[in-house]
């Protein structure tokens, strides 16, 4: 069998981002670390990480933490039925990729009761859609949520439902930049908000009001900071209708345009022989998931690009 | 004088992570990005990117991206005197690097009139303290909102106020954990939320009860998940109390211990010749950040250590 203090060593320093972190978590000296990472290139025969800030896996690296990761789902249905093998008494970690207006709407909900009962921990990555499914591939994660359903080699992917975005302003933005009402070609030119270079919602509206090309806007990679930035009438944007009943209730956003929201589909990646706790999760949110999700019937195609999804 | 062709095509590279969405922004082809970077290389002499995914500058390109950015600054100021220099009539873009907990609670209202009399659109780098304060010095942002006071070669750091966070959960975490009453050695036993790796506010909270050593934990590394974590009963964390008053009010969630909370200070960092747009942005930030940040009395030596900060 493989040696694991070795590659327990690589998932540490990996996972934590650094070798002084690894060190600390798992109770060892640094050199120690070193030492391990070293004896398992000598068997491998070749590197195993970049010594980079944070270090990075190589190619055979990945693999290496791939399999780690498949093995501790695998303990872990293990130690359910054998719990003396269970050395430290300490839950098990689960980490999930998923797109930060997840994270920042339903996410926690959704998962609370399952965490209670599984006593789970969460190691949660927010990453765009791209990204999380790199990740999955890589063995860095056991599961992502995103909005590309196409899944990675080893793993399956299922619809979960789509998140409904609208497009909002604060009342003093619309007044400011529509005192005679609204005009599609002027919102082109007030500023809007984007989450990053991955994040096509804004065009995708512009797009369906007839206007394509450039548009003005601010970048603001972070859900809250969108919806702050959206009340005090910096820019327009599209923003999770979960995230923000409330000030939608008081008057206090407003849609740009009557009802004319964007859905985008959720879809669950997750390893095909990820282990019990996968199973049981991938079950919790296919029953709990459309609490706070709208059915999506659109297609596909049309949600290639999303927020940060 | 530099050919500001070639150095605007490397900004928008770096600034577009990408050559494609690069050309897109200068209206240009690729290949006529690709070859105004190779001309750049061959005046100065070297590589001035390396060519990953993103790409990333080297050391002689991010002397280059500085440069570029602070000749934007103060070319906006001499717009303002000379409007007709001003070819594309777009408004100036300020790059901002800024910790998670602020953008997700009082950046926003406190530069709403800001960016609406000035007219600029904002690029907001999420980033903790450590790298937000490496992409002042490489030039890749002009300014940066931190716990740490000491500023960058060329920059100014000035204090705004702190930010308060208390440790919080919900009822039905507190009634699961603490059924008897609290006790400080059981709650390092309770799972906590924890932002990321620089985060040790977790830490600190439970040291000031004289618990050290590990203690279970999620990882959320996103401001509004982890408020929403702490609300579907995850776990308990240090939340912004600008970020909860609502849940606090209502009972949604609760001091762990009354009226324990922790401090961390916020400093102002942005370059001396930065222009005076930012000298502007930053009169407007001193008068204005004390109506969400309390005033700071610690010992700068105790903020050391933050959540994301």
């Amino acid at each position: 069998m493989f040696d694991y203090k070795l590659l327990s060593a690589l998932a540490a320093v990996i996972e934590q981002a650094g070798f002084e972190r690894a060190a600390q978590l798992l109770g060892l000296s640094q050199s120690a670390i070193s030492q391990r990472i070293k004896l398992l290139e000598a068997r491998v025969g070749q590197p195993v990480l970049v010594r980079a800030n944070p270090p990075t896996p190589t190619e055979i690296g990945k693999r290496l933490l791939n399999h780690v990761q498949q093995v501790r789902l695998l303990e872990r249905d293990l130690q359910s039925q054998v719990p003396a093998l269970d050395e430290e008494g300490l839950p098990e970690r689960l980490r999930v990729a998923l797109n930060a207006d997840s994270l920042a709407t339903w996410w926690g909900a959704a998962v609370g009761d399952f965490c209670a009962q599984q006593q789970v921990l969460l190691d949660l990555v927010v990453e765009d859609q791209e990204v999380g499914l790199k990740r999955m591939r890589a063995g860095e994660v056991a599961a992502c949520v995103c909005a590309s359903e196409r899944p990675v080699a080893g793993a399956r992917s299922e619809l979960l439902g789509a998140m409904r975005y609208r497009a909002l302003a604060s009342p003093a933005f619309m007044a400011r930049h529509f005192p005679d009402g609204f005009d599609a070609e002027r919102l082109a030119r007030t500023p809007a908000l984007v989450f990053g270079p991955d994040d096509f919602l804004q065009h995708r509206y512009l797009a369906s009001l007839g206007i394509t090309g450039g548009f003005l806007h601010h970048l603001c990679p972070s859900s809250e900071g969108f919806m702050r930035l959206t009340e005090a009438s910096i820019g327009w944007g599209l923003v999770p209708e979960l995230q923000v009943r409330e000030q939608l209730a008081s008057g206090r956003l407003v849609e740009i345009l009557a009802d004319k929201p964007i859905d985008v589909p959720l879809y669950w990646h997750h390893w095909r022989n990820g282990g019990q706790l996968l199973v049981h999760l991938t079950d919790h949110l296919r029953q709990h998931a459309g609490n706070w999700l709208v059915p999506w019937t659109g297609m596909a195609a049309s949600a290639a690009s999303g927020k940060n999804l």
